[in-house]
């Protein structure tokens, strides 16, 4: 069975950005009507998904996506904590409807109502309904709701932990992901998505969040930013601050997955790191989407690289299911009520 | 010979730091007396690097360091546009006291008194002093005046042009290398670096510097940060976004150097990058100083990394002096002129 950990409905019908259009409009300017979303058809949620993300899962070869809202449309930094809740609870109902129309195909990760300067408490009862009433396995985090601009605490911080607490009693994980930038330094996917990977990461070497949670379990996505390549210089780091090795103070909670668009990466991925870190995926249909003219396949078919690899079919069997079962345990416990 | 690109003056006489604290403090409370840079003999700059760098270089089998001020120190987001000038020009001719002490061994770039919100044409007269007066090759240009938050524009932003058109004509290069990180989501070395390597070079495929600066060259420090382990994301993001292909568009005016602390990352860059884009440095002593346990080497010996490379020596002469020489052309006529 193959898992891809990380996918976004890049591809959904396109009354969900008009609402989310009309809920901004209304932010900025009161007089305008309150936003509605539009009815969609179960149909027209089918189509949206069939020619993408399920052509592309059949073609490739993955079984089951672990699937979440668009990340760059999460937007945190825009509106206000009502807006983010009401858009969060949109995105987040159109990503069940998906999963109850394609059960095999697809189970749900959740966007959460984050917004600057609101404590990450209140995005607990996002999390819980999505969890517990609607059955994903999961959330995605965004360690920057200020787009760009880093104005809030570390994700080291005391302030995080309410909601770390609360993820490790519904046992889900968290992938770190950030959403657009309104920094103009940062392109978001070029820049601010690889950036707060890296960033999250030093993050979690200069602090102690897996001692106070060492159940919590993190996946940092785009192959973990800059932190593979760079993994002599994270390791030196950890020795001149005085903290334990990574695989200690790290990588027990910490896991990787494959979104790194080329086969160098991909081998330089598997060399420096464990293979019981990495899960994988492609991020399919997100920051590139095109044909990559010195293979002819797409940028994104993450599973040819690791098809490529010359490792054991065991362990390619921990990246492709067996890790993403032990790191989204609820999802293999939905698994194994299927009996699969 | 060989050429370390990236070296800083971190161990200089504590005179220096004395002067910086007491400039800050009359800064923060103008009732304090005006700092003034204690004298520091020539013997103690000798002994600053003869047991340093000089021992390092001798060691490891380099021949002859760019040297600039301390990366960290800089702190442009510090003080005032006064403080940084008068910093600024300390640390610049410290530099060129040690470069006139060891003309072999060292050769200056300048530090930058760069200050958020100041227009960077004010740092030319600087630039100016220390390429026409003192020798110097070249600059460290910081991306980010703000210290990590990143409040200032884009390099390329038009606000940069006036410095890049100074650069051509006295034709220098530039590395790109922020400083300090007073935001507490990045530490400096671990986050803040490596981020900034990432977006200045997605900053390139974004923008048209190099149409409007065909001779402007840059160097990306820490290996380009993500940006090689990423090679594949950026080549489709450059198609994506409708840019000319990275060799044309990036990868004539842009170099990475070898500041990888470890062999599979080095491995990496030289297995995508193109080895004319390469310059051989180690950034001693810097972000990394121990020794690596796996190797029992210290990290930040790079050329251990390279030696070990199975490419053609002409390849090596390439990384460890030839592009040096083409990038810093003001070094290479120094060089030149000593029949070297």
């Amino acid at each position: 069975m193959i898992i891809d950990c990380h996918g976004h409905y890049t591809t959904a019908p396109k009354e969900l950005m008009a609402f989310r259009e009309a809920q901004l409009a209304r932010f900025a300017d009161t007089s305008k009507p309150d936003a509605v979303l539009a009815e969609i058809s179960d149909d027209a949620i089918r189509e949206s998904v069939e020619n993408n993300q399920l052509k592309a899962q059949r073609e490739r070869g993955a079984d089951l996506t672990i699937f979440s809202p668009r990340a760059a449309g999460m937007a945190h930094h825009e509106g206000d904590e009502a807006t983010s809740n009401a858009w969060a609870r949109a995105c987040n109902d159109l990503i069940h409807r998906v999963v109850t129309l394609f059960p095999d195909n697809f189970i749900g990760v959740c966007q959460l109502p984050q917004s600057p300067g609101v404590p990450i408490a209140n995005s607990i009862a996002e999390l819980e309904r999505c969890v517990s009433e609607l059955g994903f396995v999961g959330c995605n985090l965004n360690p920057d709701p200020s787009g760009g601009n880093w104005q809030g605490p570390p994700l080291i911080d005391k302030a995080w932990y309410p909601f770390f607490e609360k993820m490790v009693e519904l046992d889900v994980p968290a992938m770190i992901h950030v959403s657009s930038s309104c920094n103009p330094n940062f392109h978001a996917t070029g820049a601010h998505y690889i950036n707060a990977d890296t960033t999250a990461f030093m993050q979690f070497i200069q602090g102690d969040l897996f001692k106070d949670f060492p159940e919590l379990r993190l996946v940092i996505p785009h192959g973990g930013g800059a932190v593979p390549y760079h993994w002599g210089r994270y390791r030196g780091l950890a020795d001149m601050l005085k903290r334990p090795p990574l695989v200690e103070h790290v990588m027990k909670n910490v896991f990787f997955d494959t979104c790194v668009y080329h086969q160098p990466g991909i081998d330089l991925l598997f060399r420096v790191i464990d293979v019981d870190n990495i899960l994988f995926a492609s991020e399919m249909f997100g920051a590139v989407r095109g044909i990559d003219p010195e293979t002819g396949q797409y940028f994104d078919d993450t599973k040819r690289y690791v098809d490529a690899l010359d490792i054991p079919a065991d362990d390619k069997r921990k990246v492709f299911e067996l890790n993403a079962r032990r790191v989204y345990t609820r999802l293999d416990k939905a698994l194994e009520a299927k009996g699969k």
